[in-house]
């Protein structure tokens, strides 16, 4: 028998007294972290202020907790400026599904928001943590993660992706300092559970994956106002094992005088073994790659996907499905936008009136759709296309450039017709 | 009691049953670092490679030990492509003179081997090791002691100054991450004799500080060949307390399949008080500063200057003076260029026929000459003489451009005319 251990290097829901591996406890998860559960209230106020429906992984708790979220809100209502950070540790060529759900609510949240975007490529610390990824491995890798990336559909104009190796100096250099300085190795031991034989670039990694919520880290994004640039609030989606470097973080921000950043943390994508661990790079039949084939998919889907079902048709009939184990249908939570439909499929397969086969038939015509409609795009990003997303250049807050200190918005009650025709007046960003 | 400690962060010779400041041992500190004491041998050897007379720090112990100072004589007779490396923790506005001891004898290297040199300004070591160190101090620091150290005399041509904050990046980020994965946490502690309540910062910054021993992290000056450019080698002359930051350094060459740096160790210029510890930019009364007046040099030495003359001019010359011990006799070894008259002076203190005024006398009149011909330099150092040494440019190697790979040199027994008039050819440059 296992504890269950979430730490960004390990996700695992620990065994049970029979052997078995248990699913990942995220009430105890956000208990452990200190997180907050995100509330009907809170969805309520989402949008209201924004006007729009909360995105399906809010309304069916995939994004499950968070950290001064109300904060980003208030900014949002009162048209001050405010930026989305997250990343990517580029480990192998091509990306699973289950990297590809945080960079969906993400773009989505761009959308939403209508504000600034970076992504940072942690081509460093996967360096600096594997025994086999080189430095030019891990390059290679962020590039080729950065046409995936921008296949999801980002808005140039309000994105910039930036490598550690590419963009490290500078105002970024001196924010990896100023965190660096403010960390005890004690605490970095506490929060990531290494030891005196890891290398110093791993204990330093934190830094370096704090510095870019700091609004100073991009000058030519939110330009040089030393007063006004450092209270510039950021938003960080991320799935809920980076949670400890925000902890870090936001510990460094306090002692920095700097705005702590806010999180929206989301549950991990099921490895198509189970609840009890997340999908790997490195273990194929464990995900959905985006590079898989419709034919691919539907085999590891028939083959390996964890079902709920029963062992005979008679007995499905008989007992009906567990949809709270059963990995064809989490991936129907995550991947299925029809509320409707999502409930019919739960209920029929509860009640024994669909069967195994027919559940993951659905889920692989999802996953199909899903994948093949990411390899149409993935064919139009060309190496300008990327260039530009990794040029220094400004980016758009709701339509004004971000170094910009006021920008028009709509009213706070005005449900997200700001940006349409909701009346518009001008207000201070700060 | 107790014992010597010599740390990059803490130089003490300890104190003795007495109670009494002990001077530092160098023939046990180098025995503890595993160095190598420079022997009448190599001298000879350095005289016939170079065609030079070793400089009167080498001559007298002040240079004092080395590692695989072999290998760079051996380049030099071969015509192949090196460097040198040393550095300056920017911790105030002024520098003393013990701080431009090293860059002195660095200065005359450089002149000698007629080979590119850098200059490392650790502003982020300054800034991360300090409770009261500003970013912004640490940052005008650099800048300000970039002007003394330029003062001191190294040709624009074949020197290039940068400070971390501002050169971080590119190829020379990837080599501290290289060093920083090579590097495990006990390393550092054992070398440096940090805790687990010293920050990340101060854990990862020796690989800032190995970075510039590898010739990949300077490409303008040495080119990106992948082939020839990781086998160009470094020598770094350096006070002793430094060694440590380098044998972290030369173990991860190794383990990285780079060339070691050679080192080159001088002792420390004695603090006014005696040789039981170094001069202290934070202690006014211990050290003669690079802005001193004449008048303040006098009275410091006058009144500060530890003297190993007898209590009264009759014991002085009933007994005579101990120049083991006398600073102002040291302060002469380090300045005084004429062995000649250093030997005169020697004889008569220690016979009683120099009274200390005289000895003091003595030091203070070179002190001044020093200090007065480098603040009439100093007043030269325009913005722009600054940029220009800054400036990401090529550098020379005997002559020609150190990306070039060959280079025209004498034979090695041509006794140093090589420059001048000694037969010449063409030799392969590594």
């Amino acid at each position: 028998m296992t504890e269950q251990k979430i730490t960004p290097f390990e996700v695992s829901g620990g065994v049970d007294e029979s052997g078995q591996i248990k699913p990942v406890d995220y009430d105890k998860l956000i208990r452990d972290f200190g997180a907050t559960p995100i509330s009907p209230a809170l969805l309520e106020r989402f949008e209201k202020a924004t006007g729009r429906k909360p995105h399906r992984f809010m309304r069916r708790g995939i994004v499950i907790s968070h950290r001064d979220l109300e904060k980003i809100l208030t900014k949002y209502e009162k048209g001050e400026r405010f930026y989305l950070y997250t990343g990517r540790g580029p480990s192998s060529d091509s990306m699973h599904v289950g990297h590809s759900v945080p960079f969906e609510f993400t773009r989505w949240l761009q959308e939403v928001f209508d504000c600034p975007l970076v992504i940072q490529l942690t081509d460093d610390e996967k360096f600096m943590h594997s025994k086999t990824i080189s430095m030019d491995d891990a390059t290679r890798y962020a590039r080729e993660n950065a046409k995936d990336i921008i296949a999801l559909g980002f808005d140039p104009k309000k994105t910039f992706i930036f490598s550690d190796f590419e963009y490290m100096g500078g105002a970024f250099y001196r924010n990896v300092c100023f965190a660096a300085k403010h960390v005890t190795l004690n605490q970095i031991k506490g929060a990531f559970g290494f030891n005196d034989s890891n290398n110093i670039g791993e204990f330093h990694f934190p830094a370096t994956q704090s510095a870019p919520s700091f609004a100073t880290s991009f000058p030519h994004v939110f330009g040089t106002d030393a007063k006004s640039v450092p209270r510039i609030l950021c938003l960080i989606p991320c799935a809920i094992d980076q949670d400890p470097y925000f902890r870090v973080c936001r510990d460094i921000a306090e002692k920095m005088k700097y705005e702590k950043p806010c999180l929206i943390h989301s549950r991990f994508l099921p490895a198509l073994q189970g609840e009890g661990t997340k999908m790997s790079a490195s273990v194929d039949s464990s995900a959905i790659f985006l590079t898989d084939t419709p034919n691919a998919i539907k085999k590891k889907i028939n083959r390996f996907a964890f079902s709920g079902g029963q062992d005979t048709a008679e007995k499905q009939r008989e007992l009906g499905g567990r949809t709270d184990v059963d990995v064809p249908y989490k991936y129907l939570t995550f991947f299925l936008e029809d509320d409707d439909e999502l409930a019919r499929i739960k209920e029929q397969y509860e009640k024994g009136e669909m069967m195994t086969g027919e559940l993951k038939a659905l889920c692989i015509k999802e996953l199909q759709q899903y994948v093949g409609d990411f390899q149409e795009r993935r064919k139009q990003v060309s190496d300008e296309v990327v260039h530009d997303f990794f040029s220094r250049k400004g980016l758009l807050f709701r339509g004004v450039p971000a170094d910009q200190k006021t920008v028009t918005v709509g009213t706070a009650t005005d449900k997200g017709a700001a940006k349409e025709n909701g009346p518009k007046k001008e207000l201070p960003v700060r």
